[in-house]
């Protein structure tokens, strides 16, 4: 079976003394936010995650979704599991307390996100695309339009979904063909179909909101003729009760590689009763505010695959004896150095990836409760320029670390029982959906890079330096690669905001080698950080696995930058050149 | 639907203008084997493999084995195909023709395994360890059990198996349990369990002949102490007809994360007959005759598995239409510059390795055919020393070449009837049987650069340099980094050779790194070789495709090797200096 104990230690560690979660209480917003909550949350969350969340996991996997008398039949105690989770308050632990919600930081939210995504990620998605539904509705909706359906969102009693996909718009959701017809009563009659639907029907929850975006009839061609509308699996009466049930079906549900617990929907919309969401033709940056805070979930969802892969691999490697070790030993494989070396890199990766990921939560919180506008701003530049990297490379971890769990457990990785190859199937479809992570790098190099005349990076490039400049010379190890590490980002982001002008498939070609590798400087400068914070931790192993780590990091790790780098300044000449029929011919 | 055609002019291209196959009709065993030959076996093969065995790879994947009655059900279809098959003769394309083979070269028979393991991998299995079981018997059994087994598998009538792993012995063959104790008419009765046994028990032949590793009752512990066994499933008269039912049965099938197809069996031996192959207590030594060979057929999996994941790339990237291109066009996704970045890197490491793997086979062929004996030595310790590599690299890239398939096809990919996630799911195994990819760095690293004082590894690196000082002035591009990336590699070799005696354990800590690095560098010297033979091809287009290719591996994967060996010289100090439980503390 795959390993998973929700990392309680090293959560406290990143959040109180790596990133002073502490700070957070200094907002008057989040004025009950102090450690003593976050333990607080750590350990009920905790043991949900491991008693309710954990064994479904595996019957999500074989078990899946079924399709049945026009609803999706969800895995066997999900929706007992669903139902408790709800009614514990974890879905709206952190969504505003005017609806309901606890109003605790995004932050908290995050720490129990990662645990559920760990345990089931499956799981993770019903409760997740409800808050991003909530997340749009409170930033866009109408005041009746949130008396309606906020309270019952943020709670979790109805459930949300994210209606975007068709099958011929996907990256290009300017071809989105969905219409939606105005009604004399001010309301949309929508017709058409859209794919790749999580949670778009099952009886876990009494309704479903979905968020959906559609073209009206009198709009224009392209992302600047949609909108976005509610359209609720059953309508909602004025006195809140529920009505009839809407023109929206779920007509088929997909096989898929893994993430079988979560449905899939095929949804067909027939004449559904829709509402318009904010202004006709807005739909794209309405759908936005959702995608935003929906990519750093899908990063949270890596990490918590990346961090179960590593538990897994941990325990069967300190308890699988096999062979002798090349110096005479006969333990553990945790002995032989090449499964010292996947176990040191999934930490080095997953335990960086960790602080850069609750960093930007943090920044979350920041740019919404700090009183200084200021303040507000940096961490919004912050949150802007992190959310690709942590979507890309938290995910592609999850891929990553869930091959090397099935290397570590040789061939019994192959076999369903032992629970790690679930985590490669589960794992991949992180790096497509919210945008692929080719999307993500291109959002990085087009957009970020761009903002401000390139601000966001350089007060990125400012933290790193100064933490070089504060680290002791014992840091050396670490402190010379990533110097050069960051001065050769440097040179290939000034390289690449030229480029983006002068020929942009330069920064096309380049874009996913230099997302990764700007998240390895990233990932150094967090891990100079963990080194300082862990200076004072009581114990000895934590501290001198730290620093183990760290070592692994600089060294066997962090080259991987410098060469990813050299790869982006090849530039696209040669990969452009050629005929379609020349490149595709077998 | 995954796309596939046998790239026929890609193969020829390889084997007649790269490699010079017509140097094999040189030899008197090959006198038949000319560039017509090779020509009508393509032809043949290719339909073959296109009309039969793709269609059922789909079929395998989704219907499965099935354990009923005490036997196996192969996926609907297989037993068919595989009768086919194996009258068609494909079997015994390459096998001795004393035993009734047609004695054409192995790489022939490579050709042939190509195309079926990238159209249906899982199929590939069941002629793929019969032959192994040929070959094993060949080098070994008595004359007596040649005459009674050899005929029958080498023809395909029956299939084989080989029989090692159990639950406590994987990459550590010295601990088999398996029981052989001798009767007083010379024969042994077995018993023991083995585990993940392909092909272990079906009806698509007449009888299955178990090659089983086990240890006599007198025989000592450890790897010293084990002995190969025939044990057939039925025994087999004097008069060749099919006796009893041997005590050998499977007790269970596997579920998996792929090969579904393929039937992995855990085999029972209770009381069964088995017959002594070869000297007691060389059982390891006779093992090894079949999984030398059973590497490379391995490597020769997973580039069928890449080819596989290549072409339904390109497939699909030059259909599917989706947004606008970076510099304004609306053509297909081919044209942004992130998805020619996979295409080409499939492209280019794909075609390197398959350069470099038949390259093995050739060599394979005048190890056993040349009439010089230093030729013949020097064909086999290329062998040697490129068996790890050809089987870790190749398989690898099967694996990353399914994922960056899924990620070309976007959301799509993740969804079954897509069938290019089934590429991810069925190549991973190859990534671990036959020895882990881990295991064959070790190889590489603790045997094959120790031979013959290192001299396997010279042999190699004069050619790659007789390979750059050949090349005219325009390969610039491409022998620069290479001059570079061989320098690093042979001064990383020296402290790896050093280090191997000094501290074993930084040998370990580095030889998958090392692996990598050596076959990227290996797979410059075959872009050297193609670039060369590329030049007189009367296509322009695959002209182009190759200039492109080669010009993509230069500039944007080969920067990876001077990475990898930075790496490797980090040595493993800080890596196995820390407790297992600091280690493996969550």
């Amino acid at each position: 079976m795959a390993h998973y104990r929700v990392p309680q230690r090293e959560l406290r560690f990143i959040l109180n003394d790596v990133l002073g979660f502490a700070r957070l209480s200094e907002l008057p917003v989040f004025a009950d936010a102090t450690p003593d909550i976050l333990d607080g949350v750590i350990d009920e969350a905790a043991r949900f995650t491991e008693e309710r969340l954990l064994p479904l996991r595996t019957i999500g996997d074989t078990e899946g979704c079924k399709l049945a008398d026009g609803t999706v039949k969800t895995p066997p105690g999900f929706t007992e599991a669903y139902r408790e989770y709800q009614e514990a308050g974890w879905v709206g632990l952190a969504t505003d307390p005017e609806w309901g919600g606890q109003g605790l930081p995004y932050t908290l939210g995050k720490v129990v996100e990662e645990m559920v995504c760990a345990a089931n990620v499956a799981f993770a998605l019903y409760p997740g695309l409800t808050i991003g539904c909530f997340e749009a509705l409170l930033a866009h909706a109408s005041e009746e339009q949130k008396q309606t359906y906020l309270p019952k969102l943020g709670s979790g009693e109805w459930t949300g979904t994210m209606c975007l996909t068709e099958p011929q718009a996907g990256s290009d959701l300017g071809a989105v063909k969905t219409r939606a017809e105005r009604l004399d009563n001010g309301n949309y009659k929508l017709n058409g179909m859209k794919i790749f639907i999580s949670s778009g029907e099952h009886e876990m929850a009494d309704n479903i909101i979905h968020y959906v975006l559609a073209r009206a009839t009198d709009s224009p061609d392209g992302v600047k003729g949609l909108s976005t509308f509610i359209v609720p699996k059953y309508k909602v009466n004025a006195d809140g009760s529920l009505g009839e049930r809407n023109g929206v079906k779920v007509q088929a549900i997909e096989h898929k590689m893994g993430l079988h617990g979560s449905c899939t929907c095929v949804m067909v919309f027939d004449d559904a009763e829709g509402y318009l969401v904010g202004e006709p033709n807005r739909g794209i940056m309405n759908m936005f505010t959702m995608m935003n805070l929906a990519r750093i979930m899908v990063g949270f969802q890596g990490l918590g695959q990346a961090e179960l892969a590593l538990q897994s691999s941990q325990n069967y490697a300190r308890e699988r004896i096999q062979g002798r070790t090349l110096t005479g030993g006969s333990g553990p494989i945790a002995d032989h150095p090449d499964v010292r070396r996947m176990l040191l890199k999934m930490r080095a990766l997953t335990e960086g990836a960790r602080a850069m990921a609750y960093d930007i939560a943090m920044q979350v919180d920041f740019a919404h409760g700090a009183e200084d506008p200021a303040q507000r701003e940096a961490a919004q530049d912050w949150v802007d320029l992190f959310t690709p990297v942590v979507k890309a490379f938290c995910t592609d971890l999850g891929v990553e670390s869930g091959l090397d769990a099935v290397q570590v457990y040789g061939g019994h990785g192959f076999i369903a029982e032992h629970g790690v190859e679930q985590i490669v199937r589960d794992a991949k479809i992180l790096c497509l959906y919210e945008g692929t992570n080719g999307i993500q790098a291109m959002d990085l190099v087009r957009r970020k890079l761009q903002l401000k005349g390139g601000a966001l990076v350089e007060q990125f490039y400012a933290k790193v330096e100064q933490a070089l400049a504060d680290a002791p010379d014992e840091r050396a190890f670490l402190v010379e690669p990533l110097t050069q590490a960051l001065a050769e980002l440097r040179q290939t982001t000034t390289w690449l905001r030229e480029r983006f002008n002068s020929n942009p498939n330069d920064a096309g070609a380049g874009a996913v080698e230099y997302q990764r590798a700007f998240a390895l400087v990233a990932l150094g400068y967090y891990w100079l950080r963990m080194l300082d914070a862990a200076t004072g931790h009581p114990d000895a192993d934590f501290r001198a696995a730290k620093a183990a780590t760290a070592r692994f990091f600089a060294r066997r790790v962090l080259p991987e930058a410098g060469a990813l780098l050299t790869q982006v300044r090849a530039g696209s000449d040669e990969m452009m050149d050629i005929s379609i029929d020349a490149l595709c011919a077998a």
